[in-house]
C-alpha cells in the first residue's frame, strides 16, 4: 500500500494529495509529527520534513521531485503542458507559490497562528501577522492579473500550478485568512478547483484545537 | 543573443551558467547588484532575483525551472537520466542542495562573509559562521557516502545534482570554507568536475576586494 507521511495543512503535503487524488493513485495518509523527531521517521527521511511518500519501492521527500515523479510515471491525467515553454511556466509558478509566497504569506500567517501553538513554540506574532496579511493581497491581485489572460494559472490547461497555489490558499482559509471578494477572477478559479473530486479529502481535514469556518469546506463560498 | 544576469557567487546561478556551458548554449554574461533594485531589472523579473535568464522569446526567473527548461529544449548532452526513479532521485539532491544545503552551510558562510559585506549589511555573525563550518562536515560525509556507491552524485551518468551541488561547493572555496581534505571520493569527484570546460569561466570569477585563494583555480588542487 502507498503511504504518504503529511500533516493535514502543510501547502508541500496538500499539493502532493491533490497530485495523487487527480491521478487517482490510493495512498494511506499517515499523519507525522515530524517536529518531534521521531527515529523512527529520520530513518526514512534524514531531512527530516513531510511529505514523505512510501511507493513503488522508494521513499521519496520534497514535492517537488515527487510531483515531477508522479507525471512521468503515471501520465494520465497530465499536470503539465507538452511544450517546454509553457512547462517552464508552470514551474515558475509552483517555485512562486512554495518559494516566495510562502516565505512572505504562509510563513507570517499559517505558521505564526497554528504551527506555533502545535508544535509549542510559543504564540503568534502580531508584526508576522500584519506582513502576511499585507503580502497576500499582492499575490491575490498577481493571480487575478494571470486569470485575466488564462483560463488556469499557466495557461489553458489545470496544472501543477493550479495545485501549487490552491494548496496554500485552501490551508489558509482553513484559518480564513483569505479574503475571496478581492478578486473574482480568484474566487472563480478557486470555486473551480474546490469542487474537483480531488479535493475532498482536503476539505475533509480537521486539526484539533483549529476548528475551520463553515465555509471551508462549502462549494459555494 | 542570450543574456543571464547573475551575480558571480551565487550557486543558483553557477548551477544555470554550468548548464548553459555544458550544452554550449552561448550567452552574455551580465551582472546584476539585485540587491540594488534597480528598476529595469525588477520589470524584467518581479521576484527580484538572480539568475534571470532572456533567452528563446522568454525571460525567465528560477534556477530549477530553468535547468528543467534547457534539458527539454536543448536535450544535449543530457544532464537527467531517462528513467523516472532515477530523475526523482537527482531533483532530490537538488532540492537537497540548493534548500538544505543552502540554509544550513552555504547561507552561513558565504551570505555572511561576502554577501553582507558586499550588501553593505555589516559584519559577519560568529555564531552563524560556526554553524555553517559544523554543518559542512555532515553534508561532505553524505556526499563521500553517496560517492562510495556511485560514479556521480545520482548514479553512473553526471546530472544537475552534480552541477548543484558543485555550484554550493565551488562559491565555498572560493572562500577557503571547503576542507577537500576531509572525504577522498568528495575531492576526487570534484576534481573530475572541475577539470570540465564548462566549469571554466566560474574558474575565472573575481570579487572585488575577494581574492580567490591560489587553489581556487587550480586543477591539481
Amino acid at each position: 500500500m502507498n503511504r504518504l507521511f503529511h500533516v493535514p495543512l502543510s501547502p508541500y503535503c496538500r499539493k502532493v494529495r491533490l497530485s495523487l487524488a487527480e491521478k487517482k493513485i490510493e495512498v494511506e495518509l499517515v499523519e507525522e509529527k515530524y517536529w518531534e523527531q521521531d527515529p523512527d521517521f529520520l530513518r526514512r527521511n534524514p531531512a527530516g520534513k513531510v511529505p514523505v511518500l512510501k511507493m513503488d519501492g522508494m521513499t521519496m521527500a520534497e514535492s517537488a521531485p515527487i510531483c515531477e515523479y508522479l507525471e512521468e510515471a503515471y501520465p494520465e491525467p497530465s499536470l503539465l503542458p507538452k511544450d517546454p515553454k509553457q512547462r517552464y511556466e508552470v514551474r515558475r509558478l509552483v517555485s512562486w507559490f512554495d518559494d516566495k509566497f510562502h516565505h512572505e504569506v504562509t510563513a507570517n500567517l499559517l505558521y505564526e497562528r497554528v504551527n506555533k501553538k502545535v508544535m509549542g513554540q510559543g504564540y503568534p506574532d502580531s508584526k508576522n501577522i500584519k506582513a502576511g496579511a499585507k503580502k497576500i493581497k499582492f499575490h491575490l491581485d498577481y493571480m487575478g492579473w494571470l486569470l485575466d489572460q488564462r483560463r488556469w494559472l499557466a495557461g489553458g490547461q489545470m496544472t501543477l500550478a493550479d495545485f501549487a497555489a490552491a494548496a496554500h490558499l485552501s490551508s489558509l482559509d482553513y484559518i480564513s485568512d483569505v479574503d475571496w471578494n478581492r478578486n473574482a477572477n480568484v474566487r472563480e478559479w478557486y470555486a473551480k478547483i474546490k469542487s474537483r473530486p480531488a479535493f475532498r479529502s482536503i476539505l475533509a481535514d480537521q486539526v484539533p484545537g483549529f476548528p475551520p469556518p463553515a465555509h471551508y469546506a462549502d462549494l459555494d463560498f
